[in-house]
This record gives C-alpha cells, sequence and structure tokens, in this order.
C-alpha cells in the first residue's frame, strides 16, 4: 500500500529512523577487549532510565514476559505465595505465568476491568497476613488491555505501613519510558519492562531494575533457573560482557534509544506523553465515546481503551482501519474483544501522527455505521491542543 | 523533535522505506560484466514510465533543472529561438536557463500566474512564423509554484494543425510518475523529470524522454555540450553502461521505484493522485480559503497552491509549521511570496499521512490569527474520500 | 579504524549486507490479520533448514544456550538423569545449565578435550541402564571450543542398537545452517540452534526441532516452566502468531536468511563450508601449528582450533590482531586460555575474505616472535583451493 | 555468491558503513530555516579537505567528468586555448570534453603513457607563448590509468618562473581525499573531485575548490552554462541554500565522509594510503611483474597499473577475478586493453582487505597461466608491513 503505514498498536511502537540507523550495524566480537567500553556506561545510563541510584538493573534476551518470569524466579522460593490484583489482560497473563512455575497467586477476582488495583485491599490483605505467608506484591504499572495506570507511590505507602516485607514487584512495560516511573523514590523492588515501547526498539530486550533488598533474596535463594539467573548475569555484566551472545543491533538501538530519552529529559517525555494523550481522550470525547477507564485520575498516558456502542463490533472497526487504511489498532483483549479497541500513544510520537490516526479512526466509524460528524475528534483534539500548547 | 517529521512540500517527497532499503547498497563495479544484466531492463522499464515505445529514453546524474539543460543544448542549433508560456515559477526559470545558454526566448508576458499555458495563442504564434524560425515550444506540464497542469494532448494537437515543425518539450518534473503522462500518444518530443517528486527518490537523477524526431535533431547538430551529451550517453547505455560512474545507490533506488510504479499501475497511481487531491481541495475550500490556479480544469493534482487573505504572512504560517510541528510546506514563490503556501501530495502518500498534514495546517492557521473552525479542513476531506471510497 | 573489520570469531558471524537490508524495517502489528501469511511459510522453510518433514520446529526470543533450557524443561521430569559427553567448553556449559535447573548430569569426566563424543561409551551407559534411568543424552553436534564435530547417525544407530528409550538431544548452535544436519534421518529428538551463526543473523532467536517423541513428552509432562513453554509456543505458531510480541526485524531477517540458505542448496553451503574449512587447514599445516582436534573425521568445517607453541602466549596473538588489525579471533576457552585461537570459518564468508584473515594471523604470529615464513599459510591455503577448484 | 564482494576498482570505492547509515535517511525540505545550519559548517569542512583558505569550494551534482565542464565553462572564454599533456586515458577524456565545448587543446602527444606530466615542456611551452594565447594549463593529479602522480607543486613552480597568467586546472578525482593535496601552498586554480574515490560516497557530486583568481575569471566571462553556473551557486551556498533541489542523502554522506576524515587527519590518510600501496608495489614486485608508471618518484598511491606477460591477456584475468572470487579488478584502459589490469588502493581500506584481495590476484594469475609461485606476492606484502609497522 502506498505510503507508510499508521501504527497504533500500544506496541510495538513505531521505530524511529535514528534507532533504525544506529541498529544497522556490522556484527562485532562481544568478548573483545573494546567492548566493556560500550557495555557500562550503557548500563550506567539504562539505571538513569529507572530513576534507580541503590539498585541494580539488567537486561536479558527475552521479551518482556520474559521478564516476569526473570524477576519471580530469582526472588522466590519454590511455591511462593503471591498477590497480584487483576483487572486487566496482562496481570491475568502475569498470573498465569507464575501459576506455571509453581508459585501461588491470589487475584481479587471481583475487580472490575478498568479499575486500578485496590491500594487499600492490598494494604488490608497485607495486614492479615501476620505470618508474612506473601512473598509478593505484583502490580502492573500500566494496565495495555483497559488504559489504567496504577498509583505505585500510595501502593508502597500503603505495603509500608502495614510493616510487611513482601517485595513489590511491578510490570512497567508500557510505562517505563514514556510515564514518570521513580523506581527508588518509590521503593519499587523488581520493575520489568521490554523493549519495544517507550523505549521505541524491537522487541527482544527484557530490562529490569531491582532494589538491593530484592538482589538479596536473589543470592540467597530463589527457584531453579539458567538462562534467566540473574547472578551470571551481573557478573558478566559488571566486567562489561553478556554471559551468552548479546544481540549487537538491539544494544546499538538501546544506546541511541537511551540517548534519545535523556536528551528530551525523563520528566519531558512523560508530559509529552501526557499532552499527547490529552488530546486523544478530547477525540474519544467528541466521538461522545466513553473509555475503558473507570477512574479519571488513573487515566493512562500511553494508551487508550475505548468502549463502542453495542450496535458496533470493535473488531469490524480494526479490520478496516488495517486493511483500508494501513492503521494498526490494538483490538479489545479478553472479555472487551468486540467491545473495545485501543489506541496505543507512546514512543516516538507527535500531534501531526496522532492527528492523522484520529481522522482515520473516525472514518472507519462512520463507515461501519456509526452516526458520528466527521471531523468531530480531530477537532476535539486541536482545540484541546491549541489550549494548551505544548 | 520526537515522531518523524510531515514533509508535505512538492518535492523532495517522502523516500518510502523500500525504497530507502535498496539504495543501502554495498558499492560495485559500474564496468563489471554483470552490470548490463541490471541496466537493461532498468532503461525498459523507465521507458514504460513515460509509455514511450517509440522514443528512447535516458538518465543523467543531475537535478531535473539539468534535464532542462539536456533537452535544449542536445536538439538546438546556437541562438535558436523558443516559445515558452510563462505563468509560474518554474516557467520562469527554465526560460532564464534557455537565455543563459544563449538562446532566445518568447514567454507570453501578459498570462497570469494561475493560468494555464494557452494553447491557442501557442497556436497563433506557430502559424504566424511562416519561416518556422521557431525551433521548439516548451511547456511547463505541471507547474510546481501554482498548482496548475497543462494540457499536452491540446498543445500538441494545435500544434500539428500549423504544420509547424517545431519540438514539444515539456517540464514533467512535478508530474511524470505521478500524473498522466503519455509520450508517443500526446506527440511529445523531450520530456524531462527528476528523482525527488513521483518516482520517490533523492534528487540527482534527470530522467528523459525523447522522440525519434528530437534523436535526429540530436545527432544531427545541437549546441556544445559534453557531460550532457545525449550520443555519448545513449551509446553506452544501449550496450548496458555508463559513460562515467553512475551512483550505485540511485540506480537500485530506481529500480524498486519502477517496480512499486508498475506494480501499482500507472492508472492506479494518478487515480490515486486525483483521489488525495480532491481531499486536499475539499480542506481548502472547508478552510474558505481559494487556490491559486484559476482553471479547475486545469487544477494540479500533485501540489495546491492556497492563497491567504490579506491579513495573513504565509510566510509566517510556514514558518510556525516548521518549527512548532515538524511539517514542511511549500512557500508562495516568486509574486506568491507571503501570499499563497502550497501543500504537495506525490509520491509515496496515504489518506492519514495528508489528514495529518491538514490538521497541521489548519492548526497553524488558527494560531497565526485566522478566524477559522478547528477541524474544518480535516472534515471536509474526510467527507470527500467516505463519498468517494478509493 | 579505516577499512571494514575481519570478524572470524565462531559467532556471532558477519551479516551479509542483504540480511540488514531486511532487518531494516518499520515495525508493525505482530496481531494484524495479515501477519500469519508471513510467519506461516518462514515456520515451514525453517523446518526445512532442519530437514525436518515429521517433527516441528519453533523459536523463542532467546539466545542459543536459551535453547539449552527449553529443550529439557519441555521434556524432562524435575530431576530426570542426563547423560552429557563433556570435551569441551559448550558440552560443560550445557551440564552447568541443566544443573542449575535440578536434573542430574553424568558427564565421562575423563575425555581430552579435542576428542569427538564416545559412541562406543554411549551405547555401553546406555545398555547397562536396563531400568532406563537416563532420560536422555545430550551431544554438541559441533564443539566451538574444540573444533569437533560429533557423528550423530553413529550415536543414533549406537542408541538403537541398546534399545533404550532416551531422548537424544543435540546443541547444533555452530553447526545448522553450516554442516550437514538431517533431523529425521538421523532420528535427533530436539534439536537447538541459536540465530547468529550459519544463520548469519544477530544472535536473538533460539531456534528448535523437535521429534513426534520430543513433543508427546512435552505434552505429557516435563517440567515447569512459563516462557518456554513449548505448547503455547506451538499453539500461537499453528495459527502464524506468536504468545509475545516478537521482534519485527529478526523475522524478516530469518526469512531472508533461510531465502539464502534455501537458494544456495544445503548441500552446496555445507560443500563451501567443507572447501573454505580444507583451506584454514592448509594454512594451519603451513605454519607448522597443529589443531586441537584429535581425530582428522571428527574435525569441523566451522571453526578451528590452532594451538600455539609453549612459548607464545595466544592470548597476545589474539589482542594484536584486535587492536592493530581489526581482525577478531576466538579465544582458547577452559584449559585451552593462552594455548590455542580460534578462527570461525562459517556463515556468510568467501576465499578472499578468509585469505585476508590468514595473512593478518601470520603477520600477528611472525611479530608475536613465532619463527614462521611470512605467506606460508596463504600460500597452503590458495594451492589447496587451486587443486580443488570449487 | 556467499561473503562479500571485493572492489578493487580504482573507484567506485567501498562504501563505510557509517556512510552508507548516515545516509539513510528521510527526505527533508531543503528550503526550511534549519537547512543552511547544516549547510554551512559542511561547505567549510569541505574547503578543509583542499586545504584552502583563500580560495572557495562549490560542489554540483553532476560525476566528476562534469566537474571537467564546470571548471572550464566557468572560466574560459568560448574558443578558448589549453595546454593539457595526455600520457593516460582520463587525461585524453578530459581533452575530449575540452574539444567538444569548442575548445582548442594541445596535449603533448608524443608523451608515453606512464610518464608523468612533463613539468620543463609545460614551462618551456608557455614561456614561448609570449602573447598569453594559452588560457589554461590543465594537469590531471593522479591519472587513474596509468598510476601516475603528477607534482602539482613543481608545476606551479615552473608555470611562475614564467610569468604566464594561465589558469592551472587539477583534476583531482582520485587523489584529494587519499593524497596529499595543498590548493593554496600548490597554487592550484581550480582542482576538481568526485565523491566515488576518497570521499568513500556513491558518485554523484563533482566537488571543486576555486582560486581567487578562477573565481575573478568565473565573475567576469566564461562560457554559456547554465546548471554549471557557478555564480547561481555561490551565491545560494552563502546563504545555505542551493540553486535546485540537493541530493539528502548525498549530503548527509559527505558529512559523514567530512568528519571521518578529518578526525583520522589528512596527512594520516594520505600516510595511510602510501603504507598501503607499499605493500601492492611489493606484491607485483613479489609476483615479478612490472607496473605501468615509468618514474618511481611519481608512483601513486591510489591505484597500481600491473603490466602482464606478453602470453596472457589481462582482460581474462580480470574476468576470473569478478566472476570466481568475486573481485573487481580495474581493465587496461585504451592501449592497454589487455595488457595491463589495475588495483585501486584508495577510501575506507586496511591491511586484511588488501591482502585478501592480492591472494584473490595471484590465484587468478596462476589460473590463466603464469607460472607463479602461490604466496609469493602476499609474502612481500607482508614483509614490508612487517618492516614497516604502521
Amino acid at each position: 500500500m502506498p505510503g507508510h503505514s499508521h501504527l497504533f498498536v500500544p506496541g510495538p511502537t513505531t521505530l524511529p529512523d535514528r534507532i533504525l540507523r544506529a541498529m544497522h550495524r556490522a556484527s562485532e566480537d562481544h568478548r573483545s577487549s573494546a567492548f566493556p567500553e560500550f557495555v557500562k556506561p550503557l548500563l550506567t545510563d539504562l539505571a538513569r532510565l529507572f530513576r534507580t541510584e541503590r539498585g541494580e538493573v539488567a537486561l536479558f534476551h527475552a521479551s518482556g514476559t520474559g521478564g516476569w518470569e526473570i524477576a519471580l524466579t530469582n526472588t522466590l522460593a519454590p511455591g511462593a505465595q503471591l498477590l497480584l490484583p487483576c483487572a486487566g489482560q496482562f496481570a491475568v497473563l502475569w498470573g498465569e505465568s507464575a501459576r506455571k512455575l509453581g508459585y501461588q497467586v491470589e487475584t481479587f477476582d471481583d475487580l472490575a476491568w478498568g479499575e486500578a488495583p485496590p491500594v487499600d485491599r492490598i494494604a488490608g490483605r497485607l495486614a492479615e497476613d501476620s505470618a508474612h505467608v506473601i512473598a509478593a506484591v505484583l502490580v502492573v504499572h500500566n494496565e495495555t488491555s483497559t488504559g489504567v495506570t496504577a498509583d505505585l507511590a500510595r501502593v508502597r505507602a500503603a505495603m509500608n505501613r502495614t510493616g510487611h516485607p513482601a517485595l513489590l514487584m511491578i510490570d512497567g512495560v508500557s510505562s517505563i519510558g514514556s510515564l514518570e516511573y521513580r523506581h527508588d523514590d518509590w521503593g519499587v523492588d523488581v520493575a520489568i519492562t521490554g523493549s519495544q515501547k517507550g523505549l521505541m526498539l524491537p522487541a527482544g530486550l527484557a530490562l529490569l531494575a531491582l532494589s538491593q533488598k530484592a538482589l538479596a533474596r536473589a543470592s540467597a535463594g530463589g527457584s531453579p533457573r539458567a538462562y534467566f539467573d540473574l547472578a551470571a548475569m551481573l557478573t558478566a555484566n559488571r566486567a562489561g560482557y553478556f554471559p551468552y551472545t548479546p544481540s549487537i543491533p538491539m544494544l546499538y538501538g538501546l544506546r541511541e534509544s537511551l540517548d534519545m530519552l535523556l536528551a528530551e529529559g525523563l520528566d519531558a517525555v512523560s508530559q509529552r506523553h501526557r499532552r499527547l494523550a490529552d488530546g486523544v481522550r478530547s477525540a474519544v470525547q467528541g466521538w461522545g465515546l466513553s473509555r475503558c477507564c473507570l477512574d479519571d485520575h488513573a487515566t493512562s498516558d500511553t494508551v487508550t481503551t475505548i468502549l463502542v456502542p453495542g450496535s458496533l463490533d470493535a473488531r469490524r472497526v480494526i479490520a478496516r482501519a488495517f486493511t483500508r487504511y494501513d492503521l494498526a489498532l490494538g483490538g479489545g483483549l479478553g472479555p472487551l474483544a468486540g467491545r473495545a479497541f485501543r489506541i496505543g500513544h507512546l514512543g516516538d510520537l507527535n500531534e501531526g501522527m496522532l492527528l492523522g490516526a484520529l481522522a482515520l479512526v473516525e472514518m472507519c466509524l462512520i463507515e461501519e455505521g456509526m452516526p458520528l460528524t466527521a471531523g468531530s475528534g480531530v477537532a476535539a483534539a486541536e482545540r484541546r491542543w491549541l489550549e494548551v500548547p505544548g
């Protein structure tokens, strides 16, 4: 199809030309004497992305879902008990992974999709657990299926009030590098992200930050693991190497990504995401549609899940967008299949790109029979951005 | 700036990823025994682009303006007299080139910018020229400064009616590869294009098609020329080579470009440009602005020149678009400076890209003080495209 | 440093321009309706690489060492007992991985590095194991540390003679895609390779082929696993998808790699590797040095491990090659550190590239004090290739 | 064919990865307000390449042969008389270009190919020309057909001694960016180079440096020209623009090329070329062959023209190298066709690349029947480089 495609799924995100260029590199010897000069500052800057000075970072060749496993097997004894509030698909999947690995997972099954992780219930459950059986609390920082962002600082504060020693592990796959994230300040023990969202890279790297408390548990015990063993990775990393052959293009891509994000400034990055998300939310309002997220304070600045009227099948909107206009939208996951579509608005993005996507979305909604005024969403987004110039 | 830039000048046009990839190639020996296997079909397919079977094509390493000179010096005796209707900047510049080279140029100086080349006056002038002093009629097929397309078939028919032997030379820089162009059917003698517009390549190639009549004049005479000598080029080309080192990336890029255009089909390409241009024209109407083109039948499907109200300086709109939204628009040229801006809509383009650009344009117009309804242009373009699905 | 670098470690290998170009692609939606049209033939052609029609293939985002774990955890019950002859570093490391995961590993500890896996001892050990306690025999097909290739057909035949039901799992990381490999014919149950050797890609994919017998064990049981769970992967793959976001560049790179290998022909590929390896072995002989491989029938066609005289430290040769001539050689691993260097000769390679590397090696040997005739190795390689034209 | 190709023609040269990456860029608006920030320092650094502070530089979109025409038409009156010593193909071709453009060319027709431009005869001829009819002396700095480098400082000194006002124009296509070149110090008036040799770019740019004297002649007169008009180019350049659409990839490639050359240092660059050329010359001696260059002081460090014995057809050697080993060698030009082959050793090159090429050359010579000891050339090159470490 003529022209470039419009990629508005919430990951993988659009690859900036700079990153594609940086990845277009000859292979090289990852055991050479020169390699550590490249690797060491890369890891230092990765720690800046997580905003950790007290913790350590690691990167593994795996998807973000591999990161879930790395977090669990390195820090938890076999069969450990976990608390994981589930109100979205990625929480569900993390829970499934944990069960496959033999852990016991408690999930607050009565949460509605679209709710944020319930801070008080987490605290309440920990307070009950006077035997400290619960080894870790798992929270999805930004639930990509519903467009809901958890308030991690509040979660940690509530945990602290109970005096419970459980680790706080978070899935930051669709937040870190886009939304505000403060590993040390927020007292997170294990944070996981993937390369294909805010980092603007292809999938293939699971990146983690770990607190000293998490690291201590990893050295003392954990569950059986080999490829995902943190100790071997950290030992090699400290010398500037990897325990196995790394992907040269991904490392150079990560170098470029960190250069871009740190040059823009992490605060500026999250403000840009806020601004762009505001435009999308205005458009949704302009269309007269509602968002899945039930609490405006928890609305996500990286992905918006949009509910369609009962008369419409969101899958048809998505299919038309893809085949007719080369626009990729995210589908409704789990119980939202057919009832919602998702717009990812994270990574290397600007107003013009988003306005083009919003215009296409409204054309597709009209073509699928929704009684919508052409231009209503785009106009609302424009007005929003004109009111608050970036 | 985050996100990709929005390039809507009427050339250079957006480079498709496929073409950039094709151009990312190791250098190679252009005198090898294998090279002709690559060059010969390339030239054959280039002839298909011009829709010529009876003529020949040639490509030179120069910009499209170099093509003007190639056309002139190869076919005209020193000091020859030319007829070139001037109602736009590129006609003016071609005339200046011709004068620098020592030719005499007659231009119908009373034409208004925005008029199409006046077929009847051309015919009338030729009819007067019973001594056949006029050696060639020069027509800009698509005047990029005003957004006006000449009717070449009518020009040729009118010339034929006079029985005058003048050559018909046309500048197809912003038309060929985008608009309908039929070298043989329309009886054009020399057609010139550049690589950076409809061909979706970087600048750097001047591509020409020549009728047998033009070729006969080139072998018989012409003016002094060396680098631009057609005879040397055609001799080398016929053997599958070039008289000097060609640009390997540009040739592979051209290969990919022709593959793309011929796979889509030249008719489909020009229909797509018509459809996209219709959307732009609807948006202009939606904004309540007028176009420079004075005759709707001559409106260009590759570039639209938009007049702004006297209260606005178009240069400020363009500057804001560029610095604030990473949107490049074309400026008003010559007498239109400050009074007009131009949107290029040619090459590798689709609705989503154009809708994003139109939305940005309306934001800039509003920010520069024009009393415009946000979304009015985008809505009009959407409605147009919804009415006539592509 | 001027000029391109000379990468002669046994992986990662030189990335062909074609593959780098193929990997330079915009991101795309891996859940689109079009994606299976790309994924399904990719997996079909991957099966052709393994030469399996009866088995199934899978690819995971992990390094080749991750492949070791995939093979084990999917097919073996917790604590299972394994037989893994160790006469080189990669056998040792696979064994360590297995032990970390809780399996019991028997290794024939008296094998000398440079020996091939002892077929008769394997068979003898299985024959003794009348209780069928041994769940799998693990063999490194091509031991990258010593330059020794196992005879898998003979291993399987010997195993068959014992009637023992143990699985045969092989590490083909530095063989598959370069050396002859026949999954079905040789009766291998699980074969593992990585992307960064014969496949000429960056590291990051673990690729496996599994027999029906192995697949049956995977569905029936295995050990706890989540990210590496074969069932989830195969279910998604059969529909043309992945259970998590795949790396778009790696998949397009794999597409190109398979196109290249299958177009050349797998037999031609292994013959080319044989021919190039013959030249390297001639050069080693020309230098008066010996190879680590103790049995000429087991000599590897992808990597040559070269022993240096006691007076020389191989690490200094390697360091000089890297810093002075931009030539990357493999180091001696484990007990061979300082005593040997390795030349990788696999992947996208030809005589000219190898001759350049051999010439640099002899310059470094001389500069490090070895009494060597300049040109002696290169001359021997040339003579070898002149005698047996490719 | 597997492996990368070996490009040893004397241009186009191997494109470094860095340059290919830099050229892989989205198109952009060459009339934007930001463009001059890129163009102005580019031209400043281009002047550093020519080592001119008193002169000006310009770049045109054309091949190096276009540069010949730019030099002539901008500075010479129609029909002007030129002195151009011809002892090689590129001098012959420059002369032909000049004659096509209507100039009169005197060439010292009795020079043998392989001779350097005869300084004393040039001076003698100018001394005779008391009427100052000769408008310019044209010298090919490095004659790519014979492998001979002119001594420009001596030419200028001899010209100065005669007090003759003729301009000194030089063709530096295969020297500038590789060999020492000092525009101001040597008193050159017009120097021409192309992008595809020492600058390590694709063909497509003609780059020139002009003295104030040459610039004065250009403003005062010259011959008819349009595309190649220096005044229009310099006016646009001074503002940071171009008079027509430039090639964005070529400009970014040039930026990278100048960064590479200036970072290495122009002196280091020419010393590297000297060192590498010494190795090639040693190899030729090792093979018992002779070079076309008749004077060792004038031997070229960028290209070596090697004469083969009468029993051999050099074309067969070249054909075999190309079809059998993917090695591109330069052919014998003009009277040297079949009698010589050429090795280009300029641009982005190192010892390992050159040793590989030399080894392939000796294999081809042997295969074509020359009684040569395998390894003799490579050994000689190695010894040379071992004696004089770089």
